[in-house]
């Protein structure tokens, strides 16, 4: 995961502590760092696990980037030589040939010694890995693509509202985002329950928000709740109990659930989640924390696609724009990683 | 635990499996097995964290047996040498004498090598084990004991139903009090979904009985009850998250979650149960399961209190019979093991 591999490398004796990006050059529209915005030149690549890269894909989808930057999705379960595309032909990456992401790395910068991360970009011709700026890519996407926007795209990242926008994300990503593994990765009660008691402090923030608010931010869909729902949708698939983020579920707090399920049932948002890959990456790779690897088979998924309500609220999801269309070929998550249809 | 301890050792590579008592001698009226009912001649050694335990801290409650057998609580947490006298002054029984319980197993048997488990009934003369026998020592309890009940006792194992009660409590054995274990000790994915699957179509079952009935056989409360609360009760604290029963939190089942917090709430039940013993044993015990012993603070405990309505399903909690007493001195459950009193 991001920004270094949240693997068991990051279970270690230390304090959990999410480190940097190390390759944070910008795709912009005017190429100031050599990699300028152009069609088809880049490939982005993910694992529908991991909640920060999961971002890329919701951004990538709301503004119709989907034609210009193309996808790479690596199997759920890093091996040791971490992200690999063995779910494609061949193990191997049918666009840029390579078996394992780090070659990407390798390419960029020769004897890398950090983690390997997803989201990445890569820069096709070359071979070569561009960012790996989880925090970046997403604002990028929305502020300097804007040239290859679909029509109708929304303004994830609106002028007018960025001071609030970043206000309400950072308290988010420090409780919230990377609360949740600061919860899962302590080793030692006192810094548990520090990030547990923060964590369930924001939520009982954010829910206040949006008691009588449809989006974090404005009326609109922005930014802050692509990085919210992606911690939300993961939250009782497994931070619930693997992460022992256990106060309560999201399940049973009526604001968050219904505010997790209307953006779940957007165009963009829930058609990029794959249950299945979120669950076996948790369990399975993080063998410090679960040393069985058994994949829990709960929660009960069957009401994600129920009624939630939020319209009653008001609120824009698009702003003056519209909702995506359909997923691409190809890019369809597998049944497997999907709630039942609800019957009737 | 119970019949042998369930700490790492029974996290092996084998399949789950509760091995029978071996020490079976039964307290009878007749004292054909050469121990006859007494008062003041045993000693009850209990854990307040075990499940096994805890229906025999129920029972003597209900029963009024508390002069009659007295009682000896363990340190939730066992070292290398089991169950231990930890709370008492000096690490040691002030009745038996001793430190670990498995020097009462060592009178009875020179290098027993079973494991020490919990409940243990002790002959306090000879400082012998007579009995770890889980299965049989309540209904000794309820049958044998009589002569010692308290005026008002409720009769748990009633002759005439007791053909529907042993058929109830034999499901809620295998795929319920024994299948949370099946569960969380599996080694192996199919393991755990044969025992995850079993343990929750029971309780579904267990659900539609008690949906228009407040008790699990006949009217009145029984043996079968105590023994499906001992789980319940510790379903949402440890269970779920612990041990991977997470289809759904017993406070998602609005019949079992009125129907626990109404046994929780009944005299003799809910004063035995100490969550922070229940939550400290599992996750500090168990480090092949929570390598870091890191105890979860949730879940929220705020509702135990809250009215449940299940006495509108009508029911006679006690037959003919009354309530018990107030808890005897000393054996009341610390303020932090019990929920919070909800305000107003």
């Amino acid at each position: 995961m991001s920004p270094s591999d949240d693997g068991n490398a990051a279970y270690g004796k230390k304090r959990f502590k999410r480190s940097r990006s190390h390759f944070a050059d910008r795709i912009t529209a005017d190429g100031r760092d050599g990699w300028p915005v152009e069609a088809g030149r880049y490939r982005l690549v993910v694992s529908r696990a991991c909640p920060w890269a999961n971002r890329t894909m919701i951004s990538r989808r709301l503004l119709g980037l989907e034609d210009a930057v193309s996808l790479a999705i690596t199997d759920p379960i890093q091996d040791d030589r971490s992200w690999r595309f063995t779910l494609d032909p061949d193990d191997r990456d049918p666009v840029l040939g390579i078996k394992y992401l780090s070659e990407a790395y390798d390419a960029r910068e020769t004897g890398y010694p950090g983690g390997v991360s997803v989201p990445a970009v890569v820069d096709v011709p070359s071979g070569k890995l561009v960012t790996n700026d989880f925090q970046q890519i997403t604002l990028d996407f929305a502020t300097e693509w804007t040239a290859l926007h679909r029509e109708g795209a929304p303004d994830l990242y609106p002028e007018a509202r960025r001071d609030e926008i970043d206000t309400v994300m950072e308290g988010i990503y420090r409780d919230v985002n990377n609360g949740v593994y600061r919860s899962g990765f302590a080793t030692g009660q006192e810094e548990y329950e520090t990030a547990v008691r923060g964590l369930f402090r924001r939520l009982d923030e954010v829910t206040e928000r949006l008691v009588g608010q449809r989006y974090l931010v404005g009326d609109t869909l922005t930014e802050a709740d692509i990085r919210l729902f992606t911690t939300l949708v993961r939250f009782d698939p497994v931070y619930h109990g693997h992460f022992k983020c256990n106060l309560w579920k999201i399940t049973e707090n009526p604001v968050l659930w219904g505010y997790v399920r209307d953006l779940y049932q957007t165009p963009g948002f829930g058609d990029t989640v794959d249950f299945d890959h979120i669950k076996r990456h948790y369990y399975q790779v993080h063998t410090g924390v679960n040393p069985s690897g058994i994949v829990p088979v709960g929660p009960d998924l069957s009401q994600w696609l129920t009624p939630h309500g939020r319209e009653a609220l008001g609120g824009r999801p698009f702003g003056d724009g519209t909702p995506p269309g359909p997923v691409p070929r190809g890019e369809e998550v597998p049944a497997t990683g999907r709630p039942p249809v609800p019957a009737g």
